[in-house]
């Protein structure tokens, strides 16, 4: 069932357009601070929206107002001709008052203060700042998000976040963070390992708009399938509760909470001066909720993979083929320490490997120790897959190999390529989620092989791993979402 | 106090000479199945002694005795005109029981079994034929590594492995390995991430010289300062829990044992046909014998990085630099959680970092969140890094950022370079231990400025992590280790 459908069948019932979406797709976008100064912020968010040929009028606006990258400046608001959807704010605090007013008059929908110095100070005279500019920004119908963050990348309208993600390719992956440089961190590390984006969106110390509102809006929007947040903390909790319950519920949501220990509480109110709450209570409302808790954008890298790229197995039994046999260990410990089953294969399988299995060195039970060598047999490798993935003991596939071994001379790398290629076509015919795991060293050459290759593997439909463990975690996780999204519709 | 000197006071008198010396380092080594086909084995284990520049003679044994890579062929062991010391085995099986008598006649001191398909099996005729080796090897004063195994790699005097490992350069770290997939996964791994190996085993089915055996010699040689171990299980579990309790006193042991799990256990009898034994055991015994237990490969390389490059901190307490408060967040996370200290500082050290701090956006407590922005100020960089490093609340550093931020121009990547060298120069004029993290997206270009920022870092003896909690983890475990060694000596 499709998670539209499943939206629609819910309790909450359809909006026709959610309130927030114009704020993810303005229009015209002015940038206040824009400079041709690469030293200054108000640059970079500029720079940004031209590099990604954003899909609408840019202005910049600033004190003298001279132009930027060719793009007539303004020094005001109120003199730009047009309308003015959204606007970036990137100059001292301050003056942030005056702008919010100008932003007002105007009309705009949403400004997005990047400027920090405000309630995650802990200073009186700043939190009092913020509560003003929140006052005037209520007035006069201005929703805020920030201040003290990075705002909103919307790849496919070329909306970007500071010109730091360089492309308009969308995907599935909603990304809320109250943290801009994990923001960044983890939208750069997702792009490297596959993930396309949706939306992200940074909000900071959240005078207006807070996480809940975002993760609402996410819920409702059809681009986004997969919903990810940073958080440290939230203003209203009750309503975060609720909404969280319904969200999960229709999309998999995907949750890295900052300030889990005392020193990490501590941390928060200095960051974006929030209250963090116990580690206990909000486990408890993880649990609760069916919602997916990590540990590291690593481990949100990884459980993203997932949900973008497989299906859900029928069931937790892996069906393990690899290269190495210390790693076929490793595997077999990694899967059962996870809560996945390493189940024993029927007779006919293991007779099937038996024939085209050497004696040597390799395993027929599993995890199935494929054949040795630097270079693998490719109809052997094939027999192997096709066998695994046929028995039904199997409900998925968990496969193998080290990068390095295999990047020596242009037949290895061709070799390399073959087994991609066996296993794509394994997966297509046999319809079992298969997960990849490609060991390299990182050394240069090896790793440029595994990003290549890794792209092989995702247009196959198959999230490649960079360890035995990060596969089995991930696969477990998805699996156990999906049994609590069963249980509670 | 050093280790050696630690050794000579131990209990354990010193050896003059250790008995497995001379195995470690021979003078003479003969391949037999060395071939100019790079299809065989035997091919490669040649051409690693060739490319490493062996220290000594080396001879092609094959049918034939054809030359192979220009060194003139035998067809027999025995026909080779000087003495032999060691000798590579990479031919069938069922022929390896005639090698081991040519090997008796000529006084060859140990044999390296490359060939598998022995008792791993799990076949009663091919544990038959192991065991019938092993005796014609006792009774000839032959010494066994293997068989279904990678055997030796003593970078020093050129003895390589397989030919994977292209260095000379040798370094602190032993590691034992029952998995030769394991030895090369890990060795590689470790070189990229700065790792310097004293000597690498692969032994296999351990047929006669068994993990213990190996552990104790690295106990014994100066060379290796760290020993590094994958256990799949022991044959002589009494002897290898004394010899493990002297060792661990000594110098640290890092251990990653497989097969933990059910699943686990039934892989490794495939795999090097050893019983595995339960957690429990093996858990109570490491805790008891202050062996450092490691979950995986990418643990340990972290680990042995620690213990490679970083001293023992007087105590728990980290003070924390970095760019970016979600990160910053992350960090108390993660230090707390291993079990680590964010203490507060000083009041002279908060007021001096009020004094060069700019209010927005960075904090002055622990951790401190550094001045925001692309490129950092160093000389503001420098003195918040020697008033926290100079604060006596503050046993070592954990100093992090992004590298994907500073690496878009010249002048980003010179201030990158700038603020390794400001830290590396602080950490010397201060003394406290540091450790550094290096965030990166992992793309071409930022994995490629990583290896080389990393090395900078590490000829400053700063040990330098991927990701917050493996730098948290790795400290953590470190200084527990040294905790046991004084409660025990």
């Amino acid at each position: 069932m499709s998670l539209n459908l499943l939206i629609s069948q819910g309790e909450t019932p359809i909006k026709e357009r959610h309130e927030l979406d114009e704020i993810f797709n303005p229009r015209s976008i002015a940038v206040v601070g824009a400079s041709s100064d690469p030293n200054k912020a108000g640059y970079h968010f500029f720079k940004g929206l031209v590099d990604l040929k954003f899909d609408g009028a840019i202005y910049p606006i600033n004190l003298d107002g001279s132009d930027v990258l060719g793009f007539k400046g303004y020094r005001n608001l109120r003199n730009v001709p047009g309308p003015i959807d959204y606007v970036i704010i990137a100059i001292p605090a301050h003056e942030v008052p005056k702008i919010i007013e100008d932003c007002a008059s105007k009309g705009v929908k949403v400004v997005h203060i990047f400027t920090s110095g405000f309630s995650e100070t802990g200073r009186a005279n700043r939190t009092k700042l913020e509560a003003q500019i929140a006052e005037i920004a209520r007035k006069g119908n201005v929703r805020i998000i920030g201040p003290n963050c990075m705002g909103i990348y919307h790849p496919k309208i070329g909306l970007s976040n500071f010109g730091v993600f360089p492309t308009k390719e969308s995907g599935p992956v909603g990304f809320i963070s109250q943290s801009g440089g994990n923001t960044g961190d983890f939208a750069r590390l997702g792009l490297v390992r596959g993930l396309r984006f949706s939306k992200l969106v940074s909000y900071g110390n959240a005078s207006d708009l807070d996480s809940t509102d975002f993760m609402e809006y996410f819920a409702w929007d059809s681009e986004t399938k997969i919903i990810c947040a940073y958080i440290e903390g939230v203003k209203d909790g009750r309503r975060f509760v609720n909404v969280l319950k319904e969200v999960a519920r229709l999309k998999p949501v995907i949750i890295l909470k900052g300030g889990l220990t005392e020193a990490g509480t501590r941390a928060v109110s200095s960051h974006t001066g929030v209250l963090a709450g116990s580690d206990a209570i909000w486990k408890a409302l993880f649990h609760q909720t069916g919602t997916i808790q990590v540990e590291s954008l690593r481990e949100m890298t990884d459980l993203a993979l997932a949900f973008s790229h497989m299906s859900c197995p029928k069931g937790r039994r892996a069906g393990i083929v690899g290269i190495g046999g210390g790693a076929s260990v490793a595997a077999a410990d990694f899967c059962e320490k996870a809560g996945l089953m390493v189940s024993r294969f029927m007779e006919g399988t293991i007779a099937g490997l038996e024939k085209i299995t050497p004696v040597a060195g390799t395993s027929v039970k599993n995890p199935v120790d494929s054949p040795v060598g630097r270079r693998v047999a490719v109809p052997e490798y094939e027999e192997t897959l096709r066998l695994v993935a046929s028995d039904p003991q199997i409900d998925f596939l968990i496969v193998h190999l080290t990068i390095d071994w295999r990047i020596r001379t242009s037949e290895d790398r061709k070799n390399l390529q073959d087994l991609t290629e066996v296993l794509t076509r394994i997966k297509k015919s046999l319809g079992k989620p298969v997960v990849a795991v490609l060991r390299s060293s990182q050394s240069f050459q090896s790793w440029q092989v595994f990003l290549e290759e890794q792209n092989r593997y995702l247009e196959g439909g198959i999230p490649v791993y960079l360890t035995l463990e990060d596969a089995a975690n991930a696969v477990s996780k998805l699996i156990q979402y999906y049994e609590f999204r069963e249980k509670v519709t």
